[in-house]
């Protein structure tokens, strides 16, 4: 039975989440939903390269499912697109070899989050950012931006109720850059702990306005202490913007 | 009497354009109810660099009016855009001299048009491109994009009932270019006819898709007819981005 994998783009607004919940809609739900309307057929659960929390987006989710016998995926695509109305699309639809698991083979993933920094409200970007108004001090930012390079104990970054088996994980690329008023931080890592970007980004802001003015990243990484990072940034402002895997690399990143 | 010089930003989508019409909610009737509702006073008509057109979004409008006193602009700009819940945001409010006119004063503007080029629809960005499926030759469109700058009779390029005096303008900035499934094509000129970045746009895409195979855009804009050039383009992929003034150049840009 064929294994079809997907990239697909969401808005994190349209959903409580990826993961499966009753009485709510969720990513794995809805769009498990869509492909079995769409075929007229059960297909496996939905694999996803992870979950991502309820709010947060992707540009090039990556997700796989059996099927009883092969679609036609340019149908399929286009189908399933059309009944998520807005809330999903499906970048694109392929045949993937059985053994091929979206998270487990994943090398990498990439996320992005958006800040916006000025007094006013945002508009046009209105819920797809962070809306920051306090000065920021950019040097401290882009310093604690770079300490997260490279392998770390990540525990002071986790999420409360995180029960991860290891806390360690290797941060390949961990980057700040500024687009007009934009703040804009790019993040890839081996892996993520639940809330961690969002826990990386409230502690950047609090290195920048002063918050944590007695503290380095380097320092909170070493203390492992939650309470000793920043506030957990909003879910608008994060996107899951592709996942890397050695015999795919660099073609999970949506688009065209 | 203080002139005061606001710089907005707005959702096209939330209005039937700049120009106050009865009945239905533009930018210059909001805006001015907003403006005289936390003011508790009238304030002059407003005046614009410009028209946008329903649905046209504006990243740097730049906007005048007269008070019969000074208030304070900071909370000025808080007010109104709070009144305005994330449809307009004031991202500026300054003292210009009496003599400053945003339209007449204005040396030249700059408008971004969004292209969203891929088979998927858009979702994280739906409603703030034009989301275009077929195949496009971006050669012939980045020939024509550089066909443009300079002096032109632009006949062929404004709208069905556009009135203006002369349609000659100057364009000293017209470039495409390609980010991730994104055709970005950013104009500075002059000034433009009513439609006529629309009308550049549409043709630009003509021209991309074979739809315009036997002409360039030096022949359309030769041919001075309108009905040469290609269609007019939806107008949510289209902002206003700054306007140029030869005392504040660069400065109205919007942002921080």
């Amino acid at each position: 039975m064929p294994n079809i994998r997907l990239i697909v783009e969401y808005d994190g607004a349209a959903f409580h989440g990826w993961q499966l919940q009753v009485g709510v809609a969720t990513v794995q739900g809805e769009l498990q939903a869509a492909i079995e309307t769409f075929l007229r057929t059960s297909v496996s659960s939905l694999l996803a390269s992870g979950r991502t929390d309820s709010g947060v987006h992707a540009r090039a989710q990556v997700v796989t499912f059996v099927v009883p016998e092969l679609p036609d995926l340019a149908r399929l695509a286009w189908g399933v697109s059309s009944i998520m109305r807005g809330k999903l699309a499906v970048l694109s639809a392929e045949v993937v070899p059985d053994s091929f698991h979206p998270r487990e083979d994943a090398v990498s993933k990439r996320y992005l989050y958006r800040i916006m920094h000025r007094y006013a409200p945002a508009v046009l970007d209105r819920g797809r950012v962070w809306e920051v108004q306090q000065p920021l001090d950019l040097e401290r930012m882009l310093e604690g931006a770079k300490q997260l390079i490279g392998e770390h104990d990540f525990a002071a970054l986790r999420a409360a109720g995180c029960t991860a088996r290891t806390t360690v994980r290797t941060i390949f690329e961990s980057e700040l850059s500024c687009v007009g008023p934009e703040i804009i931080y790019r993040v890839r890592g081996s892996g993520f702990l639940r809330y961690m970007v969002r826990n990386i980004v409230g502690t950047l802001v609090g290195l920048g306005d002063g918050t944590l003015c007695d503290s380095s990243m380097a320092q909170i990484l070493a203390s492992k202490d939650r309470a000793q990072a920043g506030v957990t940034a909003p879910p608008c402002g994060l996107y899951l913007e592709s996942v890397q895997y050695e015999q795919w690399r660099d073609t999970a990143t949506g688009g065209t």
